[in-house]
């Protein structure tokens, strides 16, 4: 089942002529989720092709205006293209104070319902469940409150049950059709039907977001072992102190948090707006965590096709 | 004198992948004006390289989100760039209580003051005088309250005395050497002072800025004559009725005002999402008041040099 994530803005507070504010997009079994939604997020929804009315669930990490200032005039354009869906924002409750203020005082009427979930900041927890996704919120360290999210899909594939698979010699070719759900055809012509000899399993796939949030090791127990992590790299190493300072992290920062979770994959972004190359900044992470990869806007990642 | 009108947004309420929302800037003088800041003003003030240090001075017309969403973004750089210089601000009271509320909840510390100028939407008011450029604001017709922009630059230049121009044969060459300042040497070596022989002579150059409004002739006496008439035109002929039911205007009501207004030249902008072709915008503009041209992202309109 489809796991795709597209990346926004991969800029960290100022942006660049070429890099955006934070914002990403996943797509889930065809369901999109939008996370973080700064400055500008509905122009490159539409430079990306992605059909905005089908948003239906907006995640917010932490109120700083990089994570967030593109969500009114997205909530705004929504609603003049016809939208009647209601639309859920996953925030701080401080974000609904600014939105309706915003509203009330541009004197619009949204065409659609919006329900706030207000996020806890002190402790994980289940934010939805939808058929075979799971979403948490997290906590993570940063100047003011702010989540991770972690993306749970159980994609349910067919496996043949163990006793069958020794009784009989099957070709690879006949392995690969069962698994997909045909009937099994004997040596002497008897249909064996394929709910008889396969099992449902589950396989999940996995993702966390983490930014904004400086270094600290607390994060590694919610994201252990996923498929692909998101951690900010501000910074590159020799400038720990500012992120520090700032509550931000560095390479080899998210490289460490990376290794120590033991995660598949890391994508690093939030990058600094005074570096203009990125391949240092990849080279300096993949020499702690070597599966590094780096957060390129427009581009998308398929952690299930 | 320099008077350039630079367009960084021309799209309406719905940004499309590559027209951003109302902004514009203008340098008179080498000093810069910005001119609403819907989302993303910062990231086309980088792409077209302005610097935006230099700014000292936002107008923001009314507050429909796609007039002024980018601001607390853009104040955000402005410190964060390490600003220190006051920046005014010429707005609704109302878009004190959202920057102060934004500022608030995200715990940020501008660098630098903010001073406000709150604008009567009623009357006609000078809301700047600096040298030899004054900006005024007066009223428009819109949903909410909404301000038109006039700035004017007074150029002076050297004219020759009428007498002396008689008395001499001057040729091409000796005029111009004088108009820049240069003494008269007469045909018996006598040497003639500048002063002498020229008077200052003050040249208006003046720009209206009129975004949103409804097609309404009261906007005439405040833009009579002017240099080069921005007036938006949402939609087109056609589409007239949807334009008085949203206070906007049609091509046809941005050329009538402009004819109506003996304004020099007309150049029409805030294009609804559902153009993707501008020329037939402009054609039909053009039916009108022939003078009229497209406001186009990230070109510069020289008023002056």
């Amino acid at each position: 089942m489809k796991f795709h994530l597209t990346i926004l803005g991969s800029s960290s507070a100022t942006p660049t002529s070429d890099r955006y504010p934070s914002s990403q997009i996943l797509n889930i079994s065809d369901k999109l989720y939008l996370v973080d939604c700064g400055e500008a997020t509905q122009i490159q929804l539409r430079r990306y092709k992605f059909k905005i009315q089908k948003i239906n669930h907006i995640f917010i990490s932490h109120l700083h205006g990089d994570h967030y200032l593109g969500i009114t005039g997205l909530l705004s354009t929504m609603s003049i293209l016809g939208r009647t869906t209601t639309l859920h924002i996953y925030s701080s409750h401080l974000l609904k104070d600014i939105i309706d203020l915003q509203i009330k005082i541009s004197d619009i009427h949204l065409g659609y319902a919006l329900e706030y979930h207000f996020l806890k900041y002190d402790a994980s927890e289940l934010l939805l469940t939808d058929k075979n996704t799971s979403i948490y919120s997290f906590p993570l360290t940063h100047r003011i409150p702010t989540c991770g999210f972690l993306f749970i899909n159980s994609v349910k594939e067919k496996n043949i049950i163990r006793e069958f698979l020794q009784k009989e010699q099957l070709t690879f070719d006949e392995i690969k059709k069962i698994k997909v759900g045909e009937d099994y055809i004997t040596g002497d012509g008897r249909i064996i039907k394929n709910q008889d000899i396969t099992m449902a399993k589950s396989k999940p796939v996995s993702y966390a977001y983490c930014a904004d949030t400086m270094y600290d090791e607390s994060v590694v127990p919610y994201i252990t072992g996923v498929d692909l992590l998101y951690h900010e790299a501000t910074f590159m190493h020799n400038m720990s102190d500012a992120a520090r300072e700032k509550q931000h992290s560095t390479t080899i920062d998210a490289a460490n948090i990376a290794l120590k979770a033991n995660v598949k994959q890391l994508i690093i972004g939030h990058y600094s707006a005074r570096y203009t190359e990125l391949e240092p900044i990849l080279k300096e992470a993949q020499s702690v965590f070597a599966n590094t990869i780096l957060a390129i806007e427009g581009k998308t990642y398929y952690l299930s096709d």
